[in-house]
């Protein structure tokens, strides 16, 4: 099964490409590694939140938006690579704009975790950082990018 | 000599591989490159200390848990692939949870680097990046991750 | 036209290669990558400017700032493979130290991207991600990393 009958049989379908949100491009390739440019939750060039995690936006909020980073990173590889020719997935960073105190960035970035090891099997199995940052661009609350490898 | 041979030399023992935050896993390989998740000051399980650094936790304290952060990277690639197959230390970078006004951050991440130098010689000598964030994940005042070369 | 010479064309002259800021080098080959270190804005040793941005510095102030981080990780790259011997910028991670409620962090490390694009035109296209973060080493406004693609 492809990756791309994967995505159809889990009902998922990859979002246009987030414009840059800067003078960068949304992914780019080296050899058989893509990295993804930060991802923000953007939903039709809306982020769908702003806020701190654990102050205005709550766990579950937030990893539903890391999630949505995630689709908007495997749309950025889909328009570069095309999404079948990805093999795995390797690294994945995740900043959590964190209200003071709030220490479960694990749980918010668990959102993009699951949500590739769902389409990409054992081979979305990946090492991750979760770090929690004073602010991101535009408020959002989540912001992710990745490290695939593409045959 | 191999670096177990001088592993043992420094009567390092690498400890069990940390169990991973969330849903995902400790090192992934891709190619000659091998990226660890960011390690967390595990010691058996545990947090060996919470908190920020320039405030509950000393800078001295803090080197020294990030080596113990290197030390948790050094064993998610040696259970990944073996630590004999590491040829060099490639990048290292520490994020710091930081008290207000702390700015050195490079002298806590110098406790990872200079266990680097210690087992890989001039082949431990990485490109670093240090940064001083808001938040860790459980409170832990230093977070690693690395990547290296292996054969 | 080579690297070198559209340098010379754009009248900008690498500066000298920084010193670290602890026990890491400035740049490390693998294979066809080089990971550079995070960079700060220093001139001749000594930081530019100091502060956070969106308190004590401005967004255009801090764009320069993070050109001048983007120089000094050319350096770096100039310095240990030659800079004619990139083949494309593929990735650049822009830390910011942010007031609390700035978030223009990609304002800012437009300034980075706006020096690849001068210097490598189409090859310097990026994927790139901005974050803010509490504190910085030394108080620097800016800190940038690169991954570049060398021949």
């Amino acid at each position: 099964m492809t990756v791309s009958d994967r995505l159809r049989e889990l009902d998922v379908t990859l979002p246009g490409v987030a414009t840059p949100a800067g003078a960068y491009v949304p992914a780019v390739r080296s050899g058989s590694l893509v990295f993804t440019a930060g991802q923000l939750p953007f939903v039709d060039g809306t982020l769908a939140a702003t806020g701190k995690v654990g102050a205005e936006v709550t766990v579950d909020d937030a990893a539903g938006l890391a999630r949505l980073c995630g689709l908007n990173a495997l749309a950025a590889v889909d328009a570069l690579v095309g999404i079948d020719s990805v093999v795995k997935v390797v690294k994945v960073t995740g900043f959590v704009a964190s209200a003071p105190g709030f220490s479960q960035q694990p749980a918010v970035i668990d959102g993009v975790s699951a949500l590739l090891g769902e389409v990409f099997g054992t081979e979305g199995a990946h090492a991750r950082s979760a770090v929690g940052v004073a602010e991101l661009p535009s408020g959002a609350p989540v912001e992710v990018e990745m490290v695939v490898e593409v045959r």
